[in-house]
């Protein structure tokens, strides 16, 4: 680990972690090499690397991996001379001995990952991250799900537990500029730790959202290489690069390498499908704010009771619905038929 | 021409006119009928449509379109009950003849489309327009190219000409937020009209810059469906309803029927080819504010003297070179690899 730069900013790309999620976590060891070669020649601040949900995510649950976590370090970790390299955690998917890997393989940065309102099952593995030497950082995912007060109350807990910078990460790209700003700089105002923020382009806002979190006082920014990541893709890293130069940020990373890094080196690896696209299916998750995993369920049970997935998606959205209760979608499907005349049901074509 | 609703946020698709560039101007009028009837459903403001740079645009200079303006408006004008059907017009392109066309064909808008320091040579247009029953509007194209004074002075003309609106055009798609609020804040002030906003998505902030614009007060809105538009796309129409929905401006058009007209009806119409991508070559004409007609002769003399066009391209920003000048792009290039040493010209490969 050198420190790539002197400008206070710090950008971490995530092209091979959240940009995992795009290509169904295939990308090979001699892939990633190859990337992060380029964007460690390019002078990024951060290379995160891992499986799209952390460390521990190859599985039948979040999609296996071409390789292993070690297989994956090993590749990654001797190019990695100029920029820090960091690798996601989330409790409950992640554990401690991924944590003991990383820090022997060389990664510099952890970054552990909960629900906006459960950072406090994160007090083990931030201990342990510091334990084995690493800087932690903590993210706090689907913040637009819950008022600034308590992103901040759920913020204090990671810096106590020894944070060095914590996230406001829009994981469904549900948030409008008003909503960055106010979470952002509360946090900013309250904590003694750096300020990151996470974007998604479901509202078309990556680029523009994250100039915002600058504006209330974010000092570290997440983006991938050609706007990969999940669902609509994350914030385009060359873009932001650009961007961030021609409003006057002193950033570290050299913009023709970040280009080059984007198009010469990973746009080949790239096919048209797993390309993120601002579609429909990514345009109404961000306007619902619920996260992409719904999206199959929902086609499912709109189907079976004739009723459009998009009023069932907004349904969900307005009953602040997250990952595990999947049950309400039939009820929600079921609900919106029944409103709509009550003989919805009529046109199911069965349970599937 | 009905009224397409009560909200004083005016929307204007313009999927079947700069969307035209996407497609090397190749609709039929079979598929402008498609999408204009999908508009019109959706209840569409304002749907424009014509060659991409205008009415007389279809020549060896601009590209030929698919069929003539007339046959284009026979074809679309019928469907365009509810919305209220615009062209586009630019001075030395369009001619009077091409006014009295449209007027006669049924259409209820004209917009006029001058470079931001030109306005003075669209008087005799919009007389021409104002005499034929036509609403008649300004565009100020490459508005970023002048301060906002400037821009304010130009769009004053415009007025007295006859406009009943004005648009800051950020046809580079080079504006920074701060200078989309500067110039539409400045006439939102000092005029009497309406003023609008037309974005490109170089920098990624086409969604981001119109909410700074509607913030500014700008109430009338460019985009296309799917982010079609010449270069890497103007404003994503469909995620622009949702967004301005979500964040409870009063909007007009249905926001699933624009998303349906988006991915049922356009979508089938595109191929990988024709879809607008935020790609180095997009970026780097942002990053430097030139139009994207430099790109090909900027390529050319770039690898005659062995010099990065992007270099190039962002020395022919900084000295404000516009349409016309392309002499001058050689004489960068041949420049700028001298002061790299000397002898760049020692790469080059002759001159085609």
């Amino acid at each position: 680990m050198t420190d790539a730069g002197d400008a206070d900013l710090r950008l971490v790309d995530m092209t091979l972690r959240d940009g995992m999620h795009a290509v169904d976590h295939q990308f090979t060891p001699d892939q990633m090499r190859d990337v992060a070669r380029a964007l460690n020649d390019a002078e990024m601040d951060v290379i995160e690397m891992s499986h799209g949900d952390g460390m521990g995510g190859s599985s039948i649950n979040y999609g296996f991996a071409a390789a292993s976590t070690g297989e994956y370090l090993d590749a990654v970790a001797p190019e990695v001379t100029e920029s820090d390299l960091s690798v996601l955690m989330l409790p409950g998917i992640g554990t401690v001995e991924h944590i003991e890997l990383a820090a022997s393989k060389g990664a510099d940065i952890c970054r552990i990952a909960t629900h906006v309102t459960e950072a406090d099952i994160s007090e083990e593995h931030f201990e342990y991250v510091v334990d084995h030497g690493m800087e932690a950082a903590g993210l706090l995912m689907l913040s637009h799900m819950a008022p600034p007060e308590t992103v901040l109350e759920q913020a204090k807990l990671m810096e106590e537990y020894g944070a060095e910078a914590v996230y406001v990460m829009d994981s469904a790209g549900a948030m409008l500029p008003n909503d960055v700003e106010e979470r952002v700089s509360l946090l900013s105002e309250e904590l003694s730790i750096d300020v990151g923020f996470h974007a998604h382009n479901n509202l078309g806002l990556a680029i523009g959202n994250t100039l915002t979190a600058l504006d209330a006082g974010a000092v570290t920014i997440d983006g991938c290489l050609r706007g990969l990541g999940a669902g609509s893709g994350n914030a385009q890293m060359e873009v932001l690069v650009g961007t961030l130069k021609k409003a006057g940020y002193d950033v570290n990373p050299d913009f023709f390498g970040v280009m080059d890094a984007a198009e010469d080196t990973l746009l080949p690896m790239l096919t048209e499908d797993t390309m993120p696209e601002l579609d429909n299916d990514s345009l109404i998750l961000g306007y619902a704010g619920v996260y992409s995993s719904f999206l199959r369920h929902t086609r499912r049970a709109s189907e079976r009771y004739g009723v459009d997935p998009r009023e069932v998606l907004i349904e969900l959205g307005e009953m602040e619905v997250v990952g595990g209760q999947e049950d309400l979608i039939t009820d929600v499907a079921s609900r919106l038929a029944e409103e709509r005349g009550g003989d919805g049901a009529a046109t199911a074509e069965g349970d599937d």
